[in-house]
């Protein structure tokens, strides 16, 4: 009998004899089907005063007989661990393990100074809130370029307003840097870069300001070259490990591409002299009028571009009509510098990508087990000659850790972690709980609908029934399905002096609410939000209905432009959900919806280049061409108001709006540049304003932005994709935890089934054949359920697994989310395949010699792990 | 004693107890280095009297004393095998294991009935000769298309003269399907769908000079639709094996990837429906006046081109200039459609690719093995239970695989493929035959340069090896380098006014011709030109010389402009042998250079769609668009001579020489459209100068070959760059073969070690050294040698494996070379590994069911090998 009084007394779990059986179950499913017909005893007691405050304490006893093959020994040998006086874990300890376990799950390192205030200040450190505050004031600092000089059109500051926020933005850094001097080792804080980094950027940032403010009041013109180093500071703070990571990556990838780069450039360089020399003298003209090939530095220009293939058959035209043999010069080049070169600097990307991602992931996963396995030796007690963890010891530590966490989600992840069913976790058991911790479980209590739950005589009544069962029914998707494409149709065919169009979408606008209406009262709330489509519907639909009855309501001769515009948006979005009905689609969809957030990672990188060049371009080329429309007669300015464009393609093409005046429109202007096409317009339209030298801004971006980062953008895409389509064993903690949930009768899928076969009349079934059915509606993010599921027969369901099948006793159901399942994840999975399940890695330093902030366990101070 | 007597009485072997050591050296080179000054009794005899006329028979005794540990009962029984009276192979059977061993070496289908007749008709097919005939016919009738209407400017044939060329052609390739028709069993040649497709081909292009001939004769207008199926009696004829293999590869991808397309093809409807309905009816323009989203049709086409970035910023321009805010529709179109799904169909494309690769180099190594296993069958005895292959008749069958090969070699053949020493070839070790007849040994017998063999007192004197040592000196090199880039320099700043510039051009050129013919005198003739670099320079240097030296000979005053541009090139050209002295580009270029003939494949593939649009292109735009010239006073015809192109980008832009008026131009705006930019002007002028819908042959034409294509080339480059960096420990065979040629002394650069350290002054020594410091100055294709050398230390290679170093009594060095290595065979052992040693693998129809000609085992009459 064991006893584990909670510290906030939510709730109680006594569980008497556990058994073995779960380990026999998860070996041998055969075998331990034929032995459910033994009686079992156990005792496993719930109270849950969290949610349902009036619900009674539930008591389970299962007595299951001993069996003969493998209880002999251990089942006797868990109450003997448990029963002897195990000292519970002092609150020091607890904090420092769940310290050393949480950062393990978040993939941080633990560097902290070991005492109970260092910890404390690390933890506030690590806040939530801490964080989300850092993160206000790096976005704040990343604004700020909003309102300098030159602002966005009506946002302009005062120099001195921006000049006193960054003050405090940096006092606000180094306020941050000398917490995290305080709770880290002296010699670990100042051989970190991204520490020295930072105090000299900070440094710098004001050095700039006075030099700025200087110049500014003695009336001379003022750059603030310090904003360049704003995106720094984002990226050497310590949570931006994701980004500067890709940043490692990136920079450990560039040496091999150099030489490749350097071959590259050569080739270039020849076929420049060649063009040079053939064509320069032959009095060729663009059609533009520009000299063809008449200086080599011209030539070498050109001839970049035209790998970029953005100036592709115009450059050959001329040569062309001179004569048909200069092609072959134009083919030559395109298949020696665009064809291969550019397919094989892909190739030693991703090849490289590759090498240094598996380092970097192995390393993670060395820092996660070794901070594991400190946090172990924390916990540990010495039992029958080995370290082991006790159960009761476990059961204190997970509730230290999140005190909301419910017992029987507790009990799931002793099973899981317990794998050899020794009634105690070892070191190499303990080490996946991390990884367990990772999986996102969501618990689900109260599984009525609102409805269902205050007015049972009106949700389970005879109509409200069938009303749910044509909802749930296929074809109920499938009418709308249709009705959506006819919407699209309407769409389509409707003009604005079409006077149908109004009540066209007012009665599909009704449908579509209606659908969401039926579903909600059938799903209940909570469970309608669990899923995305059913989030994207509410908001595309919801919205619409919200802005056509305002729009309504407030003017009815005129309605303004940008809420018809965004009504029009919403109306085609409905379309998308198509998608998600569409089988063939689901698989290519989930995949791409797990790559969206690591993709989220290469847009921060990308965006660290751009605001650099932003900055740089907005000092450079700030005013010098400007956007007054086309309209001649009407007033407007002839050459984007500089006379120096006169004639040139970027004001022949009307590229006046691609302009830096402002952060906006340079951020606009380099992605297009990002795109490549036509970017060499705009190279030669800012060469025309300012000097020739300013092409080699434009080719620097294309180099390091579109040559390198999207390169290795899709290095990233072709490895991750690979991972999620050979990944289909993936999971194993996943599937090993659903297996278990499943067993003990948890699962919100499971229990439809068995429950199905029981009673149809049950208030449960109903309610979880909604499940059932909105899960294969819903499909594209749950097929991994799906195949767990399939494994279980219908018919034999309520057998197997039964003698632990705690599902009637608990209103509490747990469900493993799949959706957005983070890549790291599936990476780390993937290369710890290649690692022994305990080995703990050599001392992370050797790794990597750059990585400083990871030699923290050297300068650890390792006294106090010993019990 | 064994004692081979040769067909042709060119050469033969005596060698007397062989002795296993050689396989205790490759196992173990520690113990049997140690174990070298046990004398050793053997004799090899060998007479050599292709090349040296004069030279007398060479006669070497070793007297390996019998090793305690394993000769004891192998070194007796290898002679007790070969003593018994195993009697020779017959001819037909030989002729049989031989057509087996070669077709697996190339990678051929077995596909005949066996006996003598059809054998002998089997390789007469096969026979070089006929396919030469072959491929001259098929590029004849490939050719046609320069003469036929539209034919290429002043190459018009009368229709009549093309289409009696054609029948012969296809006569022709009746004549060679019959041919195959008589040795291929007659249920597997009617099973075949390439003969059956040849045949239907066949008959369509005669329905259709038919038509042709009745609609031209009676005055219409008549269209040669059957050319567009030229090209696929190319990739239909058994002789195009690699080319098929991309299309089937290509085929299988596909359906994987329509997924992706559909979704894609959605999304691109509902971006295409939000941006007709958004900017649809706001009267925008884009800049050359065309309505801005006017038809939902237009929408889509516009936003396809923008996928393919080909009218980036255009395309966004008018509607930025209405709104700021229109941008973030754009952004977020190309982020998805372009970013994502662009990255995501070359993941999906690679993964396939890599997937079907996989699969089809296994079916080739599972083919080659079961043809080796059938030439084993034929080719041994039985001896002690098992089944084996005795030297004699190993040396037998080599002899009649190919009568020119020495003997030593055949030697070393033996050696390597008996790995565990017992003297006779059991199955795994035969199968491994194929593979080292594909490693390409050249046999260097005369090592001695030209001036040195007939004239050695002037070679050999001392200014002459002064010389010699000054040539080949480090700095030789770096001169010539430097020389090379002033000229490049010179090149650069001479104007065509210049008059210096002619007689640097001579001072240059003389110096080059000087290198020339230095390494020329130094190296030898043959030695020289076994290096590309050398190949290059000669063709190089050499062309522009005689150019040059005929220009000054036939006109003073006033040059032909071709040939000024061809010297001009071949100047230029001179610094791409830079490259090949950098260390850095080596690896790349060793790289690239591997890649390149596999690469042929793809062009292959791409050749295929470009004449097949390029037919249909010609029939459908043929005249409508003519070039001029733009100099509209000078008489020059407006609009390209088509009224409809009045004011559009394509007149605008000077695009009328992209027309499909001949074969050549088509191609040319072929080569265009594939690298994309622009695409949409030549698309929209076609479309304004027909119908609209002409655009969805550019359409059709950038999603087949763009997409498609050049993404499965991308993929292929990758796989292949991969596996090229990540081979480090390729060429198992070869590596083993160099160690064999190693030992024996029969290596060039093994031998110069050796002799280096004997006598400075010894013939053989300078000539080997210049060899040695070739191999380092050439290196970027020899990187493996050195490797192998690398393992031997120059002290100990005289005792290491001195024992059955032959190298002082034979002339014949060989040389493995490494260069152009085919990809297929590193794809090969990259999947080798996968497989057992022995694995015959299922039986191959079960691996590709579409794949008929795999079946041949099937019906193959299997009563002739058991002897």
């Amino acid at each position: 009998m064991e006893s584990i009084n909670d510290n906030n007394n939510i709730t109680e779990v006594i569980i008497e004899n556990e058994s073995n059986a779960d380990q026999l179950a998860s070996n041998n499913v055969e075998a331990s089907a034929s032995k459910v017909h033994h009686r079992r005893t156990s005792s496993l007691q719930l109270r849950k005063n969290k949610v349902d405050h009036d619900s009674t304490p539930i008591s389970v006893i299962y007595k299951p007989e001993a069996e003969t093959i493998e209880v002999s020994n251990i089942a006797d040998g868990s109450t003997a661990i448990d029963s002897t006086d195990v000292p519970p874990v002092s609150d020091l300890n607890l904090l420092l393990a769940a310290t050393y376990v949480e950062d393990a799950r978040d993939g941080r390192h633990s560097d902290f100074k070991v005492s109970e205030r260092h910890l404390k200040l690390y933890h506030m450190y690590q806040s939530k809130w801490g964080q989300i505050v850092l993160y206000c004031i790096l976005f704040l600092h990343l604004s700020l370029a909003l309102f300098e000089k030159p602002a966005v059109h009506g946002l302009s500051l005062k120099y001195w307003i921006t000049i006193t926020m960054e003050i405090g933005i940096m006092f606000f850094y180094l306020f941050r840097l000398i917490h995290i001097s305080v709770f880290t080792p002296l010699t670990r804080f100042w051989s970190d870069t991204k520490n020295i980094l930072i105090i000299v950027f900070v440094g710098l940032t004001f050095l700039d300001m006075v030099i700025y403010i200087g110049l500014v009041e003695t009336g001379h013109y003022g750059i603030r070259w310090s904003r360049v180093l704003r995106p720094l500071f984002v990226v050497n703070f310590p949570e931006m490990r994701q980004i500067r990571r890709s940043f490692r990556n990136l920079r450990r990838t560039l040496p091999d591409v150099v030489n490749v780069l350097f071959l590259f450039f050569f080739s270039l360089a020849i076929f420049a002299l060649m063009a040079f020399k053939l064509f320069g003298d032959r009095g060729l003209k663009w059609v533009n009028g520009r000299p063809y090939f008449q200086t080599y530095w011209d030539s070498i220009f050109d001839l970049y571009v035209l790998v970029t293939t953005a100036n592709n058959p115009d450059i050959m035209m001329p040569a062309f009509d001179d004569s048909i043999a200069y092609v072959i010069f134009f083919v030559a080049f395109l298949i020696i510098c665009y064809f291969i070169f550019m397919n094989i600097i892909l190739a030693v990307i991703y090849n490289n990508y590759r090498k240094h991602l598996k380092n970097e992931v192995k390393k993670t996963v060395y820092s996660k087990r070794q901070q594991l396995s400190k946090a172990f030796e924390i916990l540990a007690v010495n039992l029958g000659g080995q370290r082991i963890i006790t159960r009761s010891r476990f059961v204190q530590f997970m509730r230290f850790l999140d005190s909301q966490k419910n017992p029987a989600l507790i009990n799931v992840f002793w099973i899981v972690l317990d794998t050899d069913g020794s009634h105690s976790l070892e070191k190499w058991e303990f080490l996946k709980l991390a990884d367990l911790l990772n999986v996102e479980v969501s618990e689900v209590v109260d599984r009525r609908t609102f409805i269902g739950h205050y007015f049972p005589s009106v949700y389970y009544s005879r109509p409200s029934k069938f009303l749910c069962r044509v909802v749930r029914h296929k074809l109920f998707r499938v009418f709308f399905d249709i009705l959506t494409l006819i919407n699209a149709v309407v769409i389509g065919i409707a003009t604005p002096y079409s006077t149908w169009d109004d009540s066209a979408e007012w009665f599909f606008l009704s449908f579509f609410m209606m659908e969401i209406l039926l579903k909600l009262y059938v799903m209940g709330v909570r469970r309608y939000f669990k899923h995305m489509w059913n989030v994207f519907d509410i908001v595309v639909i919801g919205s619409a209905f919200v802005l056509g009855i305002v729009e309504a309501i407030i003017e009815t001769e005129r309605k303004s432009r940008l809420s018809l515009d965004v009504l029009l948006v919403l109306r085609v979005l409905r379309l998308v959900k198509i998608i998600g009905n569409v089988s063939r689609f689901k698989v290519i969809v989930h995949t791409i919806s797990k790559i969206v957030p690591s993709l989220l990672t290469y847009g921060g990188v990308i965006m660290v280049f751009y605001y650099m060049f932003a900055m740089v371009g907005m000092e450079s080329f700030q005013g010098l061409v400007k956007f007054t429309g086309y309209d001649i007669d009407g007033g407007s300015d002839l050459f984007c108001s500089n006379k120096k464009l006169e004639d040139s393609d970027f004001w022949n093409e009307h590229y006046c709006n691609n302009n830096f005046n402002d952060v906006i429109h340079a951020f606009i202007v380099l992605f297009e540049l990002t795109v490549v096409n036509q970017w060499q317009v705009i190279a030669y339209g800012y060469a025309a304003v300012t000097n020739p030298w300013a092409r080699l801004y434009f080719l620097f971006f294309h180099l390091i932005c579109v040559i390198i980062v999207l390169n290795i953008f899709t290095a990233f895409v072709l490895e991750v994709f690979i991972l999620e389509y050979s990944a289909s064993c993936q999971g194993n903690l996943e599937s090993q935890m659903e297996k278990k949930i499943q067993e003990m009768g948890l699962s919100l899928r499971r229990k439809s089934q068995k429950a199905a076969t029981v009673s149809e009349e049950d208030l449960v079934v109903s309610d979880s054949d909604s499940f059932d059915s909105e899960d294969e509606r819903e499909g594209p993010f749950n097929e991994g359920e799906s195949t767990v599921d399939g494994r279980i027969t219908p018919g034999a369901s309520s057998f197997y697994t039964g003698y632990k099948d705690i599902s009637s006793e608990t209103d509490v159901r747990f469900h493993i989310s799949k959706r957005l399942k983070n890549v790291e994840v599936l990476l780390q999975k993937m290369f710890e395949k290649e690692l022994d399940v305990d080995d703990l890695g050599p001392h992370i330093s050797t790794l990597d010699q750059d990585l400083q902030d990871d030699e923290y366990v050297a300068n650890q101070d390792q006294s106090l792990w010993g019990m």
